[in-house]
């Protein structure tokens, strides 16, 4: 069986992969701070040069006014289809550090998992693309079908240049497929293909009052309104007290999903204590009416991610500060269009009265949800193969995430996108302690083999 | 005129005397952070040297666990009145730096104001009580009455060790009268009296989310309660719209002040149009049927001075924290007693509905006000020399600010307080760009000089 050439090569050079794979994770590729902006550029050119030695073609940095994209690719034959795999190698920022048990940076193995930033999201992931195909070329000296790798730097500060690329690289990067591993399946051993993601609006509040802190003594404690308490009030005008975001027709034209999608969610069995015991919440809040899984993947919402107001560091200061400031971001579904949702809140931020200050709501980030029938056939034909691997059952699944690029990718090639994630729900993305199990990614990276293995006739 | 060997010896050593003073406030003694703490207890040192080149006597530190008093005296008969002059070596932090147009800690002298940290409050006013006894003991070889000074670094955190000084060293430091420095005056040239301070208490609010910081996709966002929205909800339900305290009793038995008093204010002329100008502040605002120094001066206040939550720094991480934190504190006037006053915020707090948060309330600091008749004969003898020096009428006011030790030393030594400042309204006091008026600085001594030498048959 020509499979097993395939699954040697990848057992025999696994220490070898796991090692680059750390060194690839240790660059502080932090693209939303400019502290790390060289960190994430030598990033980049040690990701053009990883893909060289697995045997890419026309590999090149794509450049942007930011980070680059870098890009490789193995074309067999027009007559194949063409496949664009996508990944990032830019990462969140690790902070707060005091939670982390080892430093982000310098990844760790324990119990199987490797801890680290980046390990799950996204470096370990486009990683295992990058040796599936490593395993195929060092092989066969082929690869089943053309494959065009892209991995950019600004995924994690939203791609503002992302769209910019796609359009000035559209014959380059064409393709009738887009594969990306950048989310997460349900459990260990459980296959999962993503057929669905919400969409993300972010923005600032700065509330403004007095030009400088003053004390909140001397004549100003109740004759100069505090910025902090309109801040509050703004924030708390934004949702009900049953869990509703409050700003007017946000949930316009948001529907149901269908009973066929509801019962498919409820088979996956989730557990709400799981899930409580996993963030040590005291209990889950949210909208009443709906499952757990119907509101992570199918509802809105809007979450302040951060406020500062006042002096910041050791000490009290007993000031009536200069400014208060929230950032905040909306997840939003396939239903709402990212533009009029921002009409939406900057009118009901303006019809607030917030007398003796003066309030600026500036919009950071706006990207469209995405959603695909989980029956289209090039889903259909990935499920079979990871079903093949896994021997269980492919789930399909929605994500409550948002992966900008999907929708853009999507739209600007109109072409179908396959999500297929191997990170654990509890992986810590995004916050202390990020994992990545490392049976995953080794088992992973088999069932890719499979999965490319499924295209008639792919040796000559 | 024996005055005037005074006023020319204060004029020959002016350059002197800056000099020093601009030595004295180099100290970092922020006694609110830790990386300070050996400027702080090096200030104290160059304070004691200071007191001894000057003559005073039984200058030692009353140490206490964190940062000492200094004490010096110069004691002259017993049947003269014993005086303690007050004042704190420490000071605010002088973040946030960008607002400074020089290094805080550099001194910098501009249009006859010396800008610094500290300038103002309090080593600028305290420095100008001991170089006043020093032209007494060198011109003169004694002073008026028994004088006592003590000078402690903690002033800025809540004064946590003074009241046991007080009491450990009562013998010591007993006194007919306790004479301050830590206010300001009305205006240039314009001398007053304050004869009552708000007293302060502040606390911190903690609400605990989930155990780490989620993201705001995945399984959360719409199904876990951020700890934000939580306490934006707290801080909202503060404040009624028409600028009051919501918390029920508050206000029990706070009173109307006096029509004499009403009348009093209101002969000071105090201009609201150039608080706004002077705070850039769009407009007033506070409690209905108050004027601008009745509120600042006898009505309570809560003000939320600092808020934190989420990641902080650079970029912006879609998240749902683990925690959202607020330093509140209120002002309080006469008729409030602190430790009421925080059983009533506690049970506001706890009587809010937080489903899926904990709430956590920690009192910081509590003190009470404190207020005095303002025809007190001390009072007025003081108000004479003034007047007689300055050449214009001394002025009674309040002061909107909190100075925790005055009504300590009232209440230990069972003395009235005469508190007599020399800052000015718009001295940035807590602020960026703290600065205090030379000018002030010099006619303040000549002033001072002109009240001790009030005292009747001063020399032998």
């Amino acid at each position: 069986m020509e499979e097993k050439r395939l699954i040697d090569y990848l057992d025999q050079n696994y220490q070898r992969h796991l090692a680059e794979l750390m060194d690839f994770i240790k660059f502080k590729s932090v693209s939303s701070v400019e502290e790390y902006r060289q960190e994430t550029l030598d990033c980049a050119s040690y990701l053009l040069n990883m893909m060289e030695n697995i045997g890419l073609k026309s590999t090149q940095l794509l450049q942007t006014q930011k980070f680059p994209v870098v890009y490789g690719e193995w074309i067999r034959d027009s007559s194949k289809p063409t496949i664009l795999i996508y990944g990032h190698y830019d990462v969140q920022p690790a902070e707060p550090l005091e939670f982390w048990d080892n430093p982000p940076f310098e990844p760790k193995v324990q119990n199987d998992c490797l801890y680290a930033r980046g390990a799950s999201d996204n470096k370990g992931q486009i990683f295992m693309h990058l040796k599936v195909i490593e395993a195929y070329l060092k092989t066969f000296g082929q690869f089943p079908v053309n494959v065009k790798v892209i991995i950019e730097g600004e995924e994690e500060i939203g791609s503002p240049h992302f769209h910019e690329v796609l359009t000035h690289y559209k014959e380059l990067l064409s393709c009738d497929l887009v594969f990306i591993s950048d989310t997460a399946t349900i459990g260990l051993d459980q296959p999962a293909i993503c057929y669905g993601l919400r969409g993300i609006l972010s923005f600032e509040l700065k509330v403004h009052g007095p030009s400088i802190d003053l004390p909140s003594g001397g004549f100003y404690g109740g004759n100069i309104r505090n910025p902090i308490h309109a801040l509050a009030e703004i924030i708390s005008s934004m949702h009900r007290q049953n869990g509703q975001v409050n700003v007017e027709r946000f949930y316009s034209g948001v529907s149901q999903i269908s009973e066929e999608e509801k019962q498919h969610f409820e088979r996956l069995n989730f557990s709400e204590q799981k899930l409580i015991e996993q963030t040590t919440a005291r209990e889950l809040f949210g909208e009443s009416g709906f499952s757990v899984l119907e509101r992570a993947w199918t509802r809105p919402t809007m979450e302040v991610n951060q406020i500062w107001s006042g002096h910041y560091g050791e000490g009290h200061k007993a000031i009536i500060p200069s400014v208060a400031c929230a950032n905040i971001s909306c997840r939003l579904v396939p239903e709402q269009d990212p533009e009029k949702i921002w009409e939406k809140i900057t009118t009901h931020i303006h019809q607030i009265s917030t007398p003796g200050v003066v309030v600026e709501a500036n919009l950071i980030e706006a990207s469209k949800p995405y959603c695909i029938d989980y029956r289209h056939p090039w889903l259909e034909s990935c499920a079979d193969a990871l079903q093949r691997y896994f021997e269980t059952p492919t789930s399909f699944i929605r994500a409550g995430g948002s992966i900008p690029v999907v929708e853009t990718l999507s739209a600007v090639y109109g072409v179908p996108i396959l999500l297929v994630g191997f990170g654990l729900p509890d992986g810590n993305v995004h916050g202390p302690n990020e994992h990545f199990s490392l049976s995953h990614f080794r088992k992973g990276m088999k069932a890719l083999c499979y999965y490319w293995f499924n295209f008639d006739n792919w040796r000559e």
